[in-house]
């Protein structure tokens, strides 16, 4: 961000770092030669201690809705049972491709804002357990709400042993801590456009030794988004189809900026960006969308306070170079978003707190000069002392 | 290409000019405000004279499989019966791709090389022409063929009227004269790793409105790949899903290259590259493995000659700086290939030529010393002189 660059706070596509913008502009090379290779490479290697996976994982090129399809069509057959949580769009989206490729999906749906809490899995699952997979968002992006991931995986593997636990973690993977191993996920889905710090065009699916033998026999019909056909390319460093190369180029710079942070480092960032959103929105009076305990680390939603126009109120946002996102679906217009993922600073949220503020006073809304920034700092600091204080992971 | 770039001679991904390098690494932006609509709506118009219709298209994030894969699923049911004309790997996979999702596919298979002559549809069709689709590649890219499009469609249309035309169009739309509505064809795909001279990621779907009345009760499963959907979204100068936003920056800026270089002369150059190359491999001593009547002006096979060690031969040209591309499929080992498409200049050819020359002088082959560039500059003029003499399109 500087000031004859807009200041992006969707949750993705999320702003590129120079060194990513440079990659993207990169000569093209030959996708089925050793550079190529050693490129495909890097990327799978680099990602998976994000993932928390020692599994084989692929990259695919197509929008994160295309690898939740391939999570979907890769596992499944017609007439499956199939359980899917959902907590808001993405979660929906999830279920909707399961039910167009004629799964048999019954839906555990909770109100948009809440999380998907380990009880409410517990008790669908008493009730029926014969489930061949359970679809699950890790990050829910409409509405800014992570679910606890690694209790509900524990009650799967308890109640549903059988069940395939295929996740959706596209807005969150990458920025903040996730074990895809050591919580028995069978099947990660994430994409470029988020965390990776990168353009869009390339999802990224990670899948263990189950999730690959359910592929074998799975017989929902798919050619281009074929897992197995990626495994088999990605042996000769190779993808079956031509890839998205210069998005692949800005993955890789992504992930050399990420280490070169350090995971830690990459976490404590998310987690004292996101701190100081929750405290800076709060102080100028918007209420949060997303139940507390589980308010997400890469977006933020906050509702449209009442007798607020909108449209009025962001043209002036916008027009000050701050650009954030509306709300989607049913939540068009309910709601606004705030993004903080990727290669997002602490200085561009007091930023976009201080236009947030300063806009505000001018519809004349109460706030008190200073107030946002100040509590967004001294919540990014409170944060970021106790990701000091933690102890260093091995 | 300059001495510090490969001369990258595959038909794909192509080399990209500088200021598309440079557009391809633009900060990203908010795919659904009004600067993307804009670009959307500029890439859509922009190639519509290159497919020569006045309908729809669509943008996809995917490879041009994905866009051969969308061709399928969105206008064919289960069982349809379905017409697969195939001369080489890419008209085998755009026959298995229909095959994958059910439909009943019978294949007139053309020895690779040739072409898929009119008299062979006409008396396929003869046979049988309740066909609900015919698919037919356009230009093959494994094997260096163009098809005649125009007069196979003219006979699907005379024998089976009610069959759609879908066609595989990726490897040399852009580059050669094209028109999908005075040929009658129903939907035609392109990919923007070709004659667009973008990195991949990106296919584009042309579709009449017999094609979009058909995806309305068309019942092959398909969400990511839902070409309605993107119709929808277009509308609101949106796509469903986040596109791959970085090559949509690059095919903005190739088209705007192409616009200036006006589509006749887009044209010429590459018919003159194609010409050039043909000359000069012939020159070389390399047997043109394509039926000369239907070579394509996109890319060129020959076969490895008896006796030619091609791994270490074609070492050779890589140390120099020349990529060229192999056999595929059964064809691997067979012959290479050599792109000409895209930014491609008659420079160019000449360079890798002169390389291929060299090589071969080393390898001991008998070749003239400045036979081949001087044989491929004298059929390149003889292109350019025909076309400056050929009336001007209105």
């Amino acid at each position: 961000m500087n000031r004859f660059e807009p200041n992006l706070r969707i949750p993705g596509p999320t702003a590129l770092p120079p060194s990513v913008r440079e990659a993207g502009g990169r000569q093209m090379m030959n996708h089925r030669g050793p550079e190529f290779a050693a490129l495909l490479g890097r990327v799978t290697s680099g990602m998976q201690p994000f993932f928390g996976t020692a599994s084989d994982l692929v990259v695919l090129t197509c929008a994160g809705t295309g690898g939740l399809e391939a999570a979907v069509v890769n596992t499944l057959s017609p007439g499956d049972p199939v359980l899917s949580v959902t907590v808001g769009v993405f979660g929906d989206r999830f279920a909707k491709i399961a039910e167009a490729y004629g799964a048999d999906v019954t839906r555990l749906s909770v109100e948009w804002g809440g999380a998907a809490e380990p009880d409410a899995i517990r008790e669908t699952l008493r009730a029926r357990a014969d489930y061949r997979a359970v679809l699950l968002t890790h990050n829910e992006t409409s509405t800014g709400v992570t679910n606890p991931i690694a209790a509900i995986a524990a009650i799967v593997r308890e109640m549903a042993p059988e069940a395939l636990i295929l996740v959706d973690a596209i807005s969150a993977l990458g920025a903040v801590p996730f074990a895809m191993d050591a919580w028995g996920l069978d099947l990660v889905v994430t994409g470029s456009q988020k965390a990776w710090m990168s353009a869009p065009g390339l999802a990224m699916v990670a899948a263990n030794e189950r999730a690959w033998a359910a592929m074998e026999t799975a017989r929902m019909p798919r050619v281009y988004l074929d897992l197995l056909e990626h495994r088999k390319s990605a042996v000769n460093g190779q993808t079956p189809w031509t890839p998205a190369v210069a998005v692949l180029y800005q993955v890789d710079e992504g992930l050399r900026l990420m280490a070169a942070e350090t995971p830690a480092g990459v976490f404590a960032r998310h987690a004292a960006c996101a701190a100081a959103t929750r405290a800076g929105l709060t102080e100028l009076g918007f209420e949060l969308f997303a139940d507390r305990r589980f308010a997400s680390d890469t977006v933020t939603a906050a509702r449209v306070p009442e007798g607020l126009d909108w449209k009025t109120f962001n043209g002036e946002i916008k027009a000050r170079s701050v650009v954030l996102a509306g709300g989607q679906g049913r939540l068009k217009g309910q709601i606004f978003r705030v993004g903080h993922l990727g290669s997002v600073t602490l200085e561009e949220i007091l930023g976009a707190l201080a236009v947030l503020e300063e806009v505000s006073l001018g519809a004349g809304r109460s706030v008190v000069p200073g107030g946002a920034v100040a509590a967004a700092q001294r919540a990014a600091l409170d944060v970021l002392r106790a990701a000091r204080a933690a102890p260093v992971p091995a």
